[in-house]
């Protein structure tokens, strides 16, 4: 043998497929997988068919769904012409955790990110177009991260809506609840001081 | 929803059960898989279950092997009285490539590592006292890694096979072909100079 036999081999070039795993990361999960009970490895290999098969995403907004609607696009309590942009179905998780927003998602799948090859194609900005279209929607709240790739997908939706003349606005950035002024970044301070509200 | 359906939170936990995976890049995972066509998922679920299925540690050496005994401790060819030492299936294969080695192998499966708690029972140390003590064997070849855990092993193993009166050796320590002298470290120089060979 002057290498892993066939199937290990092809195991270990489909895991080094999937994100943040390398071929070396691979090797050490198969051979985890090889120590583990057969059970366990049954478990996994039916769980990773099984989301496959039962989860989607949402038609209408993209988050993750077990049916084609997801809850909150079908939740009539829910306020239909509000929309809170947000890259991932996870940032929806968060914000509702958070019980601030009542209106619904459009998960973009991603923020543009031109060095990773992701252009505004790769996301999910032509179905919100197709959702402000339907004319409904009054106020687009865009919530992406405020990192680079977020903030120039900000900035690149803003631009792209604005013929819509519907509200557009962007999550408010500041000093985090509980943090001390002397450890927040230049920046942060700069925009919580620019960003500052009257106290009425 | 104020998480995950509860699929996807079990795939996300199996997911980092595994070495080098937390829960993020099981998210991570998990987003990529949905967006994989089925085909592929299907392809790494079945792959997952056959390699446990059908691949084995070997029941003398405990390589890999798609039999009970892996086609090394079979061949007859090979010297079945000069055991070669080694931590992991990978590190079979590195020697296989260099060719330099026509005994069979043992491998432990780890070195020891008390601080992340691998002991000597975690490891096929006993394993290869019962190969010693069937009485055959000429020679142990200590071929585990030149770092930290990896030396542990070797001294321990050393120790523990000093009472069966068999040749014990190191496999040695240099400045590995092509290196430059001037950027190999302190230790490894010294232990060059220490093992200098005489040229005949």
């Amino acid at each position: 043998m002057s290498a892993y036999s066939e199937l290990v081999q092809r195991l270990v070039k489909e895991l080094s497929r999937l994100p943040g795993i390398g071929p070396r990361s691979a090797e050490r999960i198969v051979f985890h997988v090889l120590k583990l009970d057969e059970g366990r490895v049954k478990l996994l290999s039916d769980l990773l068919l099984k989301v496959k098969k039962e989860v989607f995403f949402c038609q209408i907004c993209n988050n993750l769904s077990e049916d084609k609607i997801c809850h909150i696009c079908r939740d009539e309590a829910r306020e239909q012409n509000i929309i809170c942009v947000v890259e991932e179905p996870k940032d929806v998780i968060s914000l509702e955790k958070s019980g601030s927003f009542k209106g619904v998602y459009h998960v973009l799948l991603g923020a543009l990110s031109p060095l990773s090859g992701v252009g505004p194609k790769e996301l999910k900005i032509k179905e919100l177009e197709e959702r402000i279209k339907k004319g409904s929607i009054e106020e687009v709240i865009i919530a992406t991260n405020f990192n680079t790739e977020g903030e120039a997908t900000a900035l690149y939706l803003a631009k792209i809506l604005k013929p819509y003349s519907i509200k557009i606005t962007r999550i408010a950035r500041g000093i985090p609840i509980g943090s001390n002024l002397e450890y927040v970044d230049r920046d942060t301070l700069a925009c919580a001081v620019g960003g500052r509200q009257e106290i009425k």
